[in-house]
């Protein structure tokens, strides 16, 4: 997906692979009117745009389910709180800094130019339209804002039931106003990454990978839950809801149907239509592989089948067929997320040797998936290579690390960012929100 | 939005301001085929339609989540059968008198010439459609629906926990078939406030407020819970399930989407689905504001931040923005939310000090922020004047809560409103319905 | 519904009724342009095929409601399981089995000529389309899976508490790709029921009644749940969670939406868009009558309403209408879902009776709701005989039946059906999944 909108699209374009797919945008039908091409992409990014903000509960019921009820309030405040300030502050700074008004953004450097988001007039005409051959400025800007809001939800879920609301919310704000609309500037705003061949569909590395590293990041300065580790073993800390997070995960499944076929970017055309609906149809499966991969190898290792590794692995594959949901066929892309899923199983209980604590399974799903999911694009897209997708994850990779831990780290410094020890035994929920959220359960 | 989808659209575009805007109706696109407007304007409907549905559920978790375990079938049992009874009620009674058959509804006088509703016939042809220049009537009735069941969903968490459920029932027939209905016409039906230059646009008034007056004479006549408010005090009694209460709020939030989306009326037009687009931006936007308003409030306040207020504030921003989503910029909308968020931290416990028990807080986020939303028209709409947008607050108030305290009344005086005091000490679940919506969970 | 979509629909139109109504495809509209008709209905499978995946997730949240706590994890497990094999077993066999490639289906007859379902390439043409004249192979190949989904979803229900995972999962892999598939393209396919004048619009018959099929076949060959039957009496064993029991059934409305209007199979011309409209319509209201006739006849009966019956009669009412949701009127609908709704509150104590144990109620909700949606078609569709409508019933009831008794039966005999006696009575979660749903609320 390029999410070039901002700029005359020709311009962008002859820096592109000769064979430039569907991603870069419609070319109007033969028989379909200007006016159908700009309304149907419209509407493409309006039910995808809903879509993805529904990941955002998903999310929200995922993480409450896996954390333990005495910390489920917070998590709920976490998770709305998120979204809130990832939809003011990527409309404050995010959305113009990802696609920046100035010309130099062609030449991958930023503007420094930027300002608010701003909607075309009400009533527009075609004449009056920012991209009348394309779609609505509004429309572009909703899809979009979803994707920085999504980046956010993934890191909530690992640094659950020790971090403190407002250090993490500053965090966010960061995330969302900074660090996730820069780097994605790189390939979605038409910058060096985009120009450099770098391919990566609705996200595996712009967003999920993103995510993943932000959270990994605090996970590392952070530290460990209270009792998660001893005398060198695991302890196991079961959620406390697995119905919501069997919930959360259908409907993150759910969602991604527009995050992936949003990211089409546009279905005024035949072309653009069937492309979509191959990407349906390939994240679908590849959920599907994701989970039935988790299914068997947990039953296959631990002769009993893990549910919270089920939706983990169907969430997995779901990230691995992101960075390439339309070249691939139905069977590629149902292995893809065979291997999204294998790698869960084998992540999680290798993150705590490595006594990295991710509440939910965040790096996994979003960080590990998600490099594999690019790393797959050439398998079946012979536009991509190899070395390029490599040189981009590393450089993503490095830079929202470093970046994150800086910011981690003055948090740290100056707000702190973990909650003291019986704040932590006791719960978040009554030391820091005076509120259960299951408040007349008698605990077993 | 001028749903005035039944009657010759010319004649009562007349009475509107010279500057009509988008919600009168479509106009056909200069390349736009009729048959393509017809068909977009009808899949934005159902599209809304189903959005608005969801609502209904989102309505239920909301509400399931706030009262406390011993109702919470009762609660269920509400909501699903409040739905239906609007479904079947607005079908026999309510659809035609919203919209008239008779010409003198352009004169703002009931024509008295109603019956259930009609759909077109199979397979309906341009020749034969209702109004081939707009949409199909199927849509359009299915649309309308979702927004009178949302008007009864309103009322049910107000009275909750106390109320019995057949009573209850009777007043929903009453107003999804005649109290909703004929208010709506003098707005949306094309009545009296429609020609004195009322705005509202998704109904801030016309749907929520009146769902607000409503719970609000319930409330009154019903009287607190016991042991809600002793020795002048108010005795909090937290909600059971919070994770479920953010699930409701969520679902709202995306269900909200289609209802002030939808409400364009019309996405034939490269203008009008950029209005959509808008809307959905706008309508987010303010969600987010009300929600960190609530949050940042709460925390300075109580030094706590609260997750109900927090979600009550998400919905108040929805449904301050709902009278007028179109014309605000991002900003304008995030702080017309906001200030939604605020009026939901300070009309809880107002109301409470006024002993009238909200059990959700459905009166201040539908009826308050309402009224906020209603009279923030005309600070971004030219064609509203504060005078008519407050004029017609009193009249739908006024008329809503004289007809809504007489039914209330008149059902207390023959079937009984309330439980007896041992039913609701007890729970209404096992006493009312027989059935814990928990059973295999103690009670703490 | 005509699913007639891989073959030479001229040849295929031949065979059908003479009014054949829009469920026949598209007819291109006097002024939408052939690019636009392929993309509306492309875009309608895709809208309708992820709300009628969401019906999974309600399935999985009516059954983990509806269950004991003790089951919950294991019910969760079997629904996200259960749709991922359909997905990958429909791809793999399935679909090619239900739209044979070969030209012996127009005579009713397995081609035997299949394989794995192959896509339309990416960004194709409309020269290059399989069939442009209509939608994208992907889209219709997302939908149609659904479909199949939603048989698997429906046979989990009734069997648990009691049947092991994999089994359960060997018999789903045996529906999914060759149960369902070979029966639906008898209708869908274009075979012999369909040229025998059947006519099941979304599948009362061809989809619900068939899970209903193998899930009686399954209750009778594993028996009933260990303490469910007493010394002649039915001991009610409640549902662990009427809140997410009753979000599962606003799921399933809501994804009802997507089953019966997407069925309508096109929206790119006027009467096709108005009938969907109808359908969203009359869909609606044949729940809302299902649910209002549980409601009262539950009350009137027991004197207490009951709030499953409620959901299963909301859902009855859906499936009543799914034979024939467009020809009937609203009033019509409504009666017609009521009607299901009054099925379901005597079908449950009679099978009680008979000793069937129906942990969810499917069998009086998808089999006999089915049957009867099936036969209420000639009563608004000229085009259907009753004659027809009961012979198809009778022809695919015992063809599934037969079949269902046979693989259960292997699966009994080889791998075995049933858990443990300690098992069943200490619950499933930790003896089989090692994992509880609730882990931290205490068991009243």
């Amino acid at each position: 997906m390029n999410r070039i909108t901002k700029l005359a699209l020709p311009l962008a374009l002859t820096a592109l692979p000769s064979l430039a797919m569907a991603q870069d945008g419609p070319t109007p039908g033969v028989n379909a009117s200007t006016d159908s091409v700009f309304i149907l992409n419209s509407l493409l990014f309006l039910i995808g745009g809903f879509l993805v903000f529904w990941m955002a509960a998903g999310f929200a019921m995922l993480e409450a389910g896996l954390v333990r009820s005495k910390n489920v309030t917070m998590q709920l405040t976490k998770n709305i709180a998120l979204f809130s300030l990832a939809a003011i502050f990527y409309y404050l700074i995010g959305y113009n800094l990802m696609y920046p008004l100035g010309t130099w953004m062609s030449e991958g450097i930023l503007s420094g130019v930027w300002g608010p988001a701003v909607l075309e007039v009400v009533g527009v005409t075609a004449d009056g339209a920012d991209d009348y051959s394309y779609a609505s400025t509004g429309s572009d800007f909703f899809f979009q804002l979803m994707f920085c809001a999504t980046t956010a939800s993934i890191v909530s879920g690992t640094l659950a039931e020790r971090i403190k609301l407002w250090p993490f919310l500053v965090f966010i704000i960061i995330l969302t106003a900074v660090i996730y609309p820069l780097q994605a500037s790189w390939k979605w705003g038409g910058g060096f990454l985009d120009a450099m061949g770098f391919l990566d569909f609705a996200g595996s590395t712009v967003v999920h990978s993103v995510g993943g590293w932000a959270a990994l990041m605090g996970a590392l300065i952070l530290g460990p839950r209270i009792g998660k580790y001893k005398d060198g073993r695991t302890i196991p800390i079961p959620g406390s809801n697995l119905t919501l997070a069997t919930l959360g995960a259908f409907i993150l499944w759910l969602g991604w149907f527009g995050f992936n076929g949003g990211s089409q970017l546009a279905m005024g055309t035949v072309g653009d239509v069937a492309d979509v609906s191959r990407i349906f149809a390939n994240t679908n499966t590849a959920a599907a592989g994701g989970a039935i991969a988790a299914l068997i190898l947990t039953q296959l290792l631990y002769k009993k089948p893990d549910l919270t590794m089920v939706l983990n692995g169907a969430l997995a594959g779901l990230v691995s067929i992101t960075a390439e949901p339309l070249t691939p066929s139905l069977g590629e892309a149902t292995l893809i997320g065979m291997v999204g899923g294998v790698i869960v199983v084998f992540a999680v209980p290798f993150l705590d040797k490595l006594k990295i604590d991710d509440v939910v399974g965040a790096i996994p799903v979003h960080l590990l998936a998600g490099i594999w999911g690019t790393l797959a694009v050439p398998l079946t897209n012979s536009d991509a290579s190899f070395a390029t997708q490599i040189t981009s994850i590393v450089i993503v990779g490095l830079f929202v690390s470093i970046v994150s831990a800086v910011v981690w780290f003055i948090i740290k410094a100056t707000m702190g960012l973990r909650v003291d020890e019986e704040t932590e035994i006791n719960g978040l929920d009554m030391a820091e929100m005076g509120m259960e959220a299951y408040p007349e359960f008698s605990k077993g």
